[in-house]
């Protein structure tokens, strides 16, 4: 049976959209196990936009779909038509529009609130026992919507994870240490996280993001 | 001795700037093959800026620079600071950036003029014998500067290849057809393609995509 696996963006770019190369490193390995894959991004204004050269916001508009389409190739879909029953999974690559156009973490850490539309349907994937993947900063979305859940954003005891590591446990959940090229799976609620650019791995060293993602993305497919 | 590699970038996203799978697959090789990586775009405004749903141009304005710092995470270099004697070779990723911000080309087709700065990069690199990775629609940029060159864009007989394939050929290229997960060498030339998504794979087999970047970064370095 082909797996049917859903991609929840949120942009186009680290610093306020979807990460692109754990998007890219998600389908790449989805594709290599011949998975069915369909991206959905919500479709509604950015919260920043963010000059990426300098790491300020702007003050541009840009929609989360649109921008969206630039890592989907056009092929995405408003995330209010994702109907959980046709997917046997859902995997939410990281980057800052996790934190700001799914969630507002960015602004409000753990008393943040989850997008009411995604909140719904990851509590539906998590109901129908189908497994959810989240990599780089997604996990958060785990931490507030599925209590006490065991998951992992690198290190606990080290520059740049410790601090969302120790948010986590502040909202109840087991923070796993985990090495970059790893994957933790919670058997119990069916979720598997891998650090990703969360660890601050250099651009030089992306195989070993690309490595984690494939591992989450092998956990996923035998739990699905 | 670790290989230096530059890596030119002309946007983010397909049908504007550079597609967004190919730069990070020719990223995640280069890693895993411990080479050092520095990236560039020119510092300029983009020819289009195209809503990536609809494939249509907007009225927006977009740097080319800025909008390749999301595929860089930040860091990139304007492209007429890229001094050749610090590289052992170059790799341009594919997408439309290619033939409307580094190359008129999507105007001009094989009338087509290439930036003045790239072209003489280009030219820098084939004197001093240090090898040419180009991708999808990029090999036009190599037919222009690189008269008589060895290059694939995929098959010439099928679309949506085959146009591109004989402008190249009018242009006095030898075209060989390359399957998506292949790449051709030209030894003289030490020009290294692969057709990526020319081909029009579609997402779900993009690890074709990924494999075909694979060999031509493979060659580059053996090359290097």
């Amino acid at each position: 049976m082909v797996k049917r696996v859903a991609v929840i963006l949120s942009g186009c770019g680290v610093y306020d959209g979807t990460e692109v190369h754990e998007a890219s490193a998600v389908l790449v390995h989805l594709s290599r196990a011949g998975a069915k894959v369909q991206m959905f991004a919500p479709n509604a204004v950015q919260m920043h936009v963010v000059n990426h050269c300098e790491g300020k916001p702007t003050q541009d508009k840009r929609n989360i779909l649109e921008e969206s389409a630039r890592i989907a190739r056009g092929d995405v879909t408003d995330l209010a038509k994702l109907d959980v029953s046709a997917f046997d999974a859902a995997i939410i690559p990281g980057g800052f529009g996790v934190a700001k156009n799914l969630s507002d973490w960015a602004v409000k850490n753990k008393e943040c609130t989850v997008r009411p539309d995604l909140e719904k349907i990851i509590k539906a994937f998590h109901r129908a026992k189908k497994p959810l993947g989240m990599c780089c900063i997604s996990p958060i979305l785990a931490a507030k919507i599925l209590p006490g859940c065991e998951l992992t954003v690198g290190q606990d005891k080290e520059w740049p994870y410790a601090q969302t590591a120790g948010a986590l446990k502040e909202m109840g959940c087991k923070h796993v240490n985990t090495e970059v090229d790893k994957a933790h799976v919670d058997v119990k609620n069916k979720l598997v996280t891998t650090c990703a650019f969360m660890c601050n791995v250099p651009i030089h060293h992306i195989h070993q993001v690309f490595d984690g993602v494939g591992a989450m993305v092998g956990e996923i497919l035998k739990l699905a």
